[in-house]
């Protein structure tokens, strides 16, 4: 039976992900990760709280009548202003958030148990008339009293189809889940589970509720929402997957391009170690776990990445070994068996001397160091003699070069939208027609600055030639000339090998 | 039995941490953490692997010679030259990598299941005979030969001080962390748990093997370590310690500033939506959880944030409610009850207006509103009538503004480190003298920035005078411009209530 099993996925990014402080949509990027999130197979969109406003009633109504394969749904209290509005969205679905705790009971809504049951099922009742989906959230089920929970479910299960138990502030375990779970779909009910990463337990947590009878679960991509956020989609549905075997009816594959959209839609970073998506999740750097990688790909892996449409990478740093040395001394040209041990030796001690300083070691760091170690000769074809940047208010921001270019000293100027834009737009001018018009820029990153105004700024950039790319960084308290440092740095490394 | 139970922490952050691509730690950070983490009370503190670098060196025998009350190790292949490196640096206890599953041991070591015994025995005893403890860390414990695992665990258990089962690529699950430590413990071993995060679990899997007998939970803080990271000190400490009830001997209070700390010493982000220690875990801004919390703060916190050193923290934005209005209103000094309902209803739609447009609604911008709706009389102190800058290579980098200052124009000039320095400073040189000599910039932050060089740029400072503190922002694409309003509109704000 098990076999054959699939778990239906609500996802809720676009609601609880979007509680987020600080964080919210435009209509239009709901829309694009509402259709991002049927094309991979979600069951359910949650598209918002039509109360809210009036851009989010805009956005449900837009998605709810974009010809999605899934269900669209809006979070509502059980105020028949919260339903209506819900309604007029043209929504499939309603999501009906029934506070369930004795404390949420008395102290938010200030009522009693049984008022809040006539109005659950009044509401519910409602939204049924209209022809339209239930689903009740049961908001703080988790710390509910338990007999309490059974007899209301009971009593709205005619009514609604969907019953969720919310783990609101993340304080349940899977050995709880699975004792709460196993009891109500034992009752029958249609179940779906809710959980906060408030302990960092929610994809355990929402597992344990499946393995127990939860035909449904809550998600958010990247695990956004609330405080610590939701069960993240990515790791719910991955893990359901390929460690138990219970199949959700994602594309695995684009799980990773789901993620990227939301990211960047919502401008909210994801940490380089989030499970799945981060930047790091397959990347190696340690010398054991690149000369293991290398040696086998499942080594150092769960499973191969392209599962989720990723791709594997390797770092320079501390810990460093021989096997990322020669697999990038054959990317450079250079046939590792042609490089001496002892000047593989060097190169390693030279890389770790830059990370025992607390240093990120690019591909171009790198290549530097390889140079210096054989003698290669270094003919840097772009040098930077002097620069020049003006900004201000009412000013255009104005950014004159001096560079040597293939040897040539040339002076160029140019403007931009900012000192940094002015002063990258000089660069790419200097070196158009002069055999590097194939130069794309592909991504110009600053870390987040924190501290203070004098802090050090580190800019990478990736570039690219053909299929080439490469990343260089350059460092400064000036985030100009980090930046001016960081292009030249990869244009060098790029039109060498 | 349970009551009194108290499970042995070793923390890994100065070793699998670090081996966190692109992260590397200097001898000095390392010292500054480990010092950290034998002040909250961390059993063992992993201080590196001897064989890495000179500079590791270094810093393992400074953390060892330090006095600590936590034992010190490194970790050490079975290779001699690995185990004399460890020796070398005065350490307590050697962490002994042993690679245990068929893969590893075949494709990586290419050797046999009896060789590796025989290494391993004698890489143990080799450790004892110094006087040192051993821990033996079998490698992708969870993909190997169960009952090869067993048999030579019962050969090293004479000579190794802890067995630690390693889930290296993170693929155990609860259920399965529960059988293999039940049935390990069950034969007497002392065990440690030893998980990681790339499906998302490593929190559950350690508790699991908590509760199945393992002593010891190997963790970092914020989870740093290899890809995704390893189980993270906070949530396994605070999970064990709150949802079940097993102690763990870390002062709670302390989690957050050691989180801080490594942070910022490792220059690795963490998620706002990191559990427990990320910038949102205990932020409110939905009006339905401002409500609550203002009602009684237990409803939407899994448990008071003092506890592990934090406070909360109300944000606004396209959620906000009545509550937060409210309340914000007081704190600016105007009585909520003197606000008609049709101004409050007026002051929540502006700023949900601006949190439709995407973005993050500072205390300044909410105060904005306020005066905006109230039609409160604006008189900003400061006024920006012109800015330049110049900066560059060989150029001193330098700002002059020209401002309406309590109503006088001044024109100021200074340097700094970069633009953005040189522009704060000339903002403090004029306003200091002036009535606000007790401003204190607490934070400046920008967003990381992705995309291209014309890229809008974020800035958000925190700035404060006395006990009062208040967040604004600027936004434009050129990052010096965008870093003076965001000052300018803090202080105008920081000044007036």
């Amino acid at each position: 039976m098990e076999r054959e099993r699939r778990v239906g996925v609500l996802d809720t990014t676009l609601r609880d992900g979007e509680q987020t402080p600080g964080i919210s949509f435009t209509p239009e990027a709901k829309l694009k990760i509402a259709l991002q999130l049927d094309e991979i197979g979600v069951d359910i969109v949650e598209a918002g709280t039509a109360i809210v406003s009036e851009g989010e009633r805009k956005a449900i109504k837009e998605i709810a009548n974009a010809g999605l394969k899934a269900k669209v749904c809006s979070f509502a209290r059980m105020l028949r202003e919260d339903l209506d509005a819900a309604l007029d969205c043209d929504v499939d679905a309603v999501n009906i958030v029934v506070p369930v705790s004795d404390a949420h009971i008395q102290k938010k809504l200030r009522i009693d148990r049984e008022t809040l049951r006539e109005r659950a099922i009044e509401a519910a009742e409602y939204v049924k008339k209209h022809g339209v989906e239930v689903e009740i959230s049961a908001e703080d089920a988790s710390r509910a009293d338990f007999s309490f929970l059974k007899s209301l479910f009971q009593d709205l299960a005619s009514v609604a189809d969907r019953l969720c138990v919310c783990d609101t502030v993340g304080v349940l375990t899977p050995e709880r889940a699975k004792e709460i779970f196993s009891e109500l779909s034992g009752m029958g009910f249609t179940l779906s589970a809710h959980c906060h990463n408030d302990f960092g337990m929610a994809t355990a947590n929402s597992i344990a509720a499946v393995l127990s009878g939860a035909e449904y679960v809550h998600v958010t991509v990247n695990g956004m929402g609330e405080r610590a956020g939701n069960a993240p989609l990515e790791e719910v549905v991955v893990a359901l997957e390929l460690l138990y075997g219970i199949k959700t009816g994602i594309k695995k594959e684009k799980i990773y391009e789901t993620s990227r959209l939301v990211r960047n839609l919502a401008k909210m970073p994801v940490a380089p170690n989030k499970a799945l998506v981060g930047d790091n999740a397959f990347t190696h750097e340690s010398g054991m776990h690149v000369h293991g990688t290398l040696a086998d790909e499942r080594l150092y892996e769960p499973f191969d990445p392209k599962i989720i449409g990723r791709t594997r990478r390797f770092a320079f740093g501390k810990h460093t070994g021989k096997a990322s040395v020669k697999m990038a001394l054959e990317e450079m040209g250079i046939p590792a068996e042609n490089v001496s041990e002892s000047h593989i030796r060097s190169i390693i001690e030279r890389v770790k001397e830059l990370g025992d300083k607390g240093k990120l070691v690019t591909d171009a760091d790198f290549q530097a160091i390889v140079e210096d170690v054989l003698q290669i000769e270094r003919e840097e074809r772009i040098k930077l003699l002097d620069l020049s940047v003006v900004s201000g208010k009412s000013v255009q921001p104005t950014a004159s070069l001096r560079l040597s270019v293939n040897g040539d000293e040339i002076v160029v100027a140019d403007v931009g939208v900012g000192p940094v834009d002015a002063a990258i737009n000089a660069l790419r001018k200097a070196i158009s027609g002069r055999g590097m018009n194939d130069l794309r820029l592909e991504e110009y990153h600053v870390d987040a600055i924190t501290g203070g105004t004098d802090a050090l700024v580190n800019v990478v950039v990736r570039v690219s030639r053909g299929d080439k790319t490469i990343t260089a960084s350059g460092v400064s308290e000036d985030i100009v000339l980090a930046s001016v440092q960081a292009m030249i740095n990869g244009i060098n490394r790029l039109y060498r090998y």
